[in-house]
């Protein structure tokens, strides 16, 4: 991403500042400070905010785990056998001993663990989430906490993204056991994966290869099936199989393989705002799924752009298109609706979709073939993303006003992008 | 060393190769192949080589712990509690899973270890000797069998030298513990050493200050007395208070710090040419190893320039000056004497030594201060290495011909040295 650009660069940061005070451009201090607490308020007590501050983003791992939705040893299966021990309940019992926030927030998410002995003893304390703690552990068959713990401080320290990281380590452990590459790595194997991580932080020997990512690697070592995700991009830590919204949120996903574009679980799971059940795949929750995704779409390119914590999107209480409506409105005086707030979402994701068709690549909506098979194990046993997909993309694609992932002349024009035309 | 001026260079290596029969050299083929022959197999039956390779070089570890000499937690004493699992015998039981020897060696002595699972696992088969074993096992501490194991397969890996590894590591922890570097480690810390380990060959973080080496690390870190070493290079695996013989031998290293100028175990522990009591001091005893190490010193200088095995001189049955005379006189027709070889080592020694007084540095021979201290535990408990260094160092002056570490202008001119007096 934009670090390894900057790295390439000997770029280490950007320092911006000014000499205005940027409080003296709200025209309606009053209102805003008004708006600005109530939503703090309403954000820190909300159920959702709670939970995240007692356990952070792992208190998903027993909660996907239990839905069959968790993708284990590289989306072999989607039910974990040791997730207990990698669950958020059990680190905050057993490694967790600070909690951090950023700025301001009424949320406070950041779990802080530590290892302070044993073969994974690692220096000070390390920041640890549900995606890495999914791709270091249950993706790699790794139930071990303390490894799991380590390998994630490691991660951070080495400048990786720990999704891409386990992806890229599970792609080699199956293209090990599949004979494809010579290397003596297995699942459930810490020594091996961080003996691996750091070479391939510095491209040593296997690691080179590695570093290319899962893409790569499953594709030069001939598996394509080993690398699961969309555009290049690994997918995350939720099985399409088994939370069936991502069967069109990853796929369609413009950054490749990404749940953060729309959170499907926000509503599979949370009931936010409505309650869909995941593995439903009837022609009523395809179109409840579409529907939601491409809202969802919308308010988290918004999100990318304001820059509001895609967290304060997962409760009712939550921050949604109106209070960003609201806002905008206090401090601009400025008189938008949440409907134009959601269709300047939607002109973001028109936009990014518009890059890959004058990049001419990644332009298809594709479900990873892997995703096409039955789960073989756990409470989702028998589902495959297929039918979601198959049907979704269809009714997608129709209420987009795109066709074969591209938008039409006329989406452009509705959405005023005509000044693009030329790439169609 | 070599290796790290080729590699800051990006040499890889030198390839050299001629059209010349080699073999059409010597003059007398017959003798010079019934002289080698006798020699390998004489070698082959010497006791000491077979113990080497059965068990390689490791075989020493109970053997020196049980003199009380084995450095243990950066020198603070001479007996480490945990030998035994790291002793050759108890590896050569789990983890040797192959005996190797170079291109027609007799002895064979590569013991090839592998760690097949669990938290110290690593790829394939590594390397491993005693020297490595102490350093990364007794000097930190470590009695953890298979996570010394890996270390050494790190380190070489890494393109360390295990000895300056562990000591700097030795020298990291014992500046921890006294608070003097901020940095979690303890004694058996194998985690930390790993880390530790590539943090430094990457010059990452405090592996910045690791990578300039023990010397430099406890000088900045004003703790002189946790570098355990002279001219600037640490102490092997012997700890000289125990082991009296290097008292002179690690003290007059031109290299520093080395066993392999005069490994004063051939007599004290392998009798050869006879046995001394490693911890007599008495005025005989200083005087027998003062004339060992200086008859060492040239021998092996003889080792270094010809290139044969050190090895090969641990036994009596071993090659020693007359053999190297004999193989001359076979191979190109000379009629030189063991005494003529022997003065070509002499030369060499003063000639390196002549080196350090052109540069103006390392000139002095110097006990480090924690060899002054009494051994506190174990079989050597009570003994200090300051008596036969005081006593002994003045006798190695007289009997070489030095003042202060310098060769005299009668010295250079009985060596045929004579060019070289500008330097005094």
């Amino acid at each position: 991403g934009a670090g390894a650009v900057m790295g390439s660069k000997n770029l280490k940061g950007v320092v911006v500042w000014g000499t205005r005070d940027l409080f003296s451009l709200v025209v309606d201090r009053r209102r805003w400070i008004e708006e600005t607490g109530k939503l703090s308020q309403r954000l820190a007590n909300a159920a959702t905010s709670k939970a995240l501050h007692t356990y952070g983003t792992n208190l998903l791992m027993n909660i996907i785990n239990s839905i069959g939705g968790l993708p284990t040893r590289n989306f072999e299966t989607g039910y974990f056998e040791g997730a207990e021990k990698i669950s958020g309940e059990y680190i905050k019992q057993h490694n967790v001993s600070e909690v951090h926030g950023c700025a301001l927030c009424p949320i406070a998410c950041t779990q802080m663990v530590e290892v302070k002995s044993g073969p994974y003893k690692f220096f000070g304390k390390a920041k640890y989430e549900y995606e890495s703690t999914w791709a270091l552990g249950a993706n790699l068959g790794n139930g071990n906490t303390e490894a799991v713990l380590k390998l994630e401080k490691l991660a951070n320290e080495l400048g990786f993204d720990t999704i891409s990281l386990g992806n890229t380590l599970a792609t080699a452990v199956e293209l090990a056991k599949k004979g494809k590459l010579n290397l003596p790595v297995d699942w459930d194997d810490p020594a091996s994966f961080i003996d691996l991580a750091v070479k391939t932080a510095y491209r040593d020997g296997v690691g080179d290869d590695l570093a290319e990512g899962d893409y790569r690697l499953a594709m030069k070592y001939g598996e394509p099936e080993a690398f699961v995700g969309s555009r290049g991009q690994g997918f995350p830590a939720y099985d399409p199989r088994a939370l069936k919204g991502f069967a069109i949120s990853y796929v369609t996903a413009n950054r490749g393989g990404d749940h953060l574009e729309a959170y499907s679980p926000t509503w599979e799971v949370l009931g936010v705002p409505e309650k869909i059940d995941p593995l439903c795949e009837t022609p009523e929750c395809v179109k409840k799924q579409v529907n939601l995704v491409i809202y969802a779409q919308h308010l988290m390119a918004l999100a990318d752009s304001v820059t509001f914590c895609k967290f304060d999107t997962l409760d009712k209480e939550g921050l949604f298109e109106n209070d960003l409506a609201h806002l905008f409105n206090a401090a601009f005086g400025w008189d938008t609706t949440p409907q134009e707030m959601l269709t300047i979402g939607e002109r973001i994701f028109n936009l990014e979709r518009l890059f890959h068709v004058k990049e001419g690549k990644w332009i298809k909506d594709e479900l990873p073939p892997r995703m096409r098979r039955e789960i073989p194990t756990g409470p989702a046993k028998g589902h495959s993303a297929t039918k979601m997909f198959e049907e979704g993309i269809k009714e997608y694609y129709s209420l987009r006003g795109w066709v074969d992932g591209k938008p039409t002349y006329e989406t452009l024009k509705r959405l005023g992008l005509e000044e693009f035309q030329y790439l169609l």
